[in-house]
């Protein structure tokens, strides 16, 4: 499990206060787990998160991934010092199994994105598009959903015109 | 608007309660409108569903749309006298524009979908999948998110076996 792996940063403050603020992911209890140099990861209890099936909700999955991807962006904006908003754009979500797990998602740019190159078109045109892919693993590490996500970055009009 | 049609039924309160009973649906105050022939609407108030730019949460956008199609398949089940799980198995979601209004959610079956056939295939052979689809609409009327999904309706094994 990456969670052995001993490199990952403590949990993330500045997010967690951004995710505490938003009245369903307080609810959902959100939480950031930690990051490494290309994954952010969210926890979330199961029992905040039931369906009728006494498994995961299908919205809390499809809400903890755009929200670990979004998380990613935004913390990663962060440590290069620039400021944007951070739409979801699109998503493609697979639902592989019924979780009865606690909720473990993680999130990276997808492989064919070029961050440096997404930060230099935010910088000179006020926007941006990234493509994200995150998952939720149940407690033995198998994912049980997978999600696929175009976010929008959109510097706000008034650093735009600083 | 279709809500002043004049057709549409009360809420539904066996929904209702199934909703209630899920801790993030409880949270999100997602709640049926009604349904008449072909379409399930559901609301949820926007204070419920905040995110961090102060518009609706993507994630509760994908919940309200996530339920209320399953709503639909669990309400149309009932009205058949059929018992079964109903579970998303994927969906394709886009976020239109942000939503400064509360959420009004409606789904209902893929214009390709054959219903009486679905509950053959079920009645028959204990599973089915149903397609449907949903969208959320600002208070203008004007859709801000939609979401494509399939649904797995399995019939619990004692049910299966009786």
């Amino acid at each position: 499990m990456a969670k052995g792996r001993g490199h990952l940063m403590d949990a993330l403050p500045e997010l967690d206060a951004l995710m505490a603020a938003m009245p369903p992911a307080g609810a959902m209890r959100i939480r950031s787990v930690g990051a490494d140099a290309d994954t952010l990861r969210l926890h979330a209890p199961l029992a905040a998160n039931l369906n009728d099936k006494g498994c995961a909700f299908g919205g809390s999955l499809a809400s903890i991934m755009t929200l670990a991807s979004w998380g990613w962006v935004v913390h990663r904006l962060a440590q290069a010092g620039q400021v944007a908003d951070v739409f979801v754009a699109d998503s493609q979500l697979r639902y592989l199994a019924p979780l009865y797990d606690d909720l473990a998602a993680e999130a990276r740019l997808r492989e064919d994105q070029d961050w440096p190159g997404i930060l230099r078109c935010l910088a000179e045109r006020g926007r941006a598009r990234a493509s994200l892919v995150a998952c939720v693993r149940d407690a033995a590490g198998t994912p049980v959903a997978t999600m696929e996500a175009r976010y929008a970055l959109i510097r706000p009009a008034a650093a735009a015109t600083a």
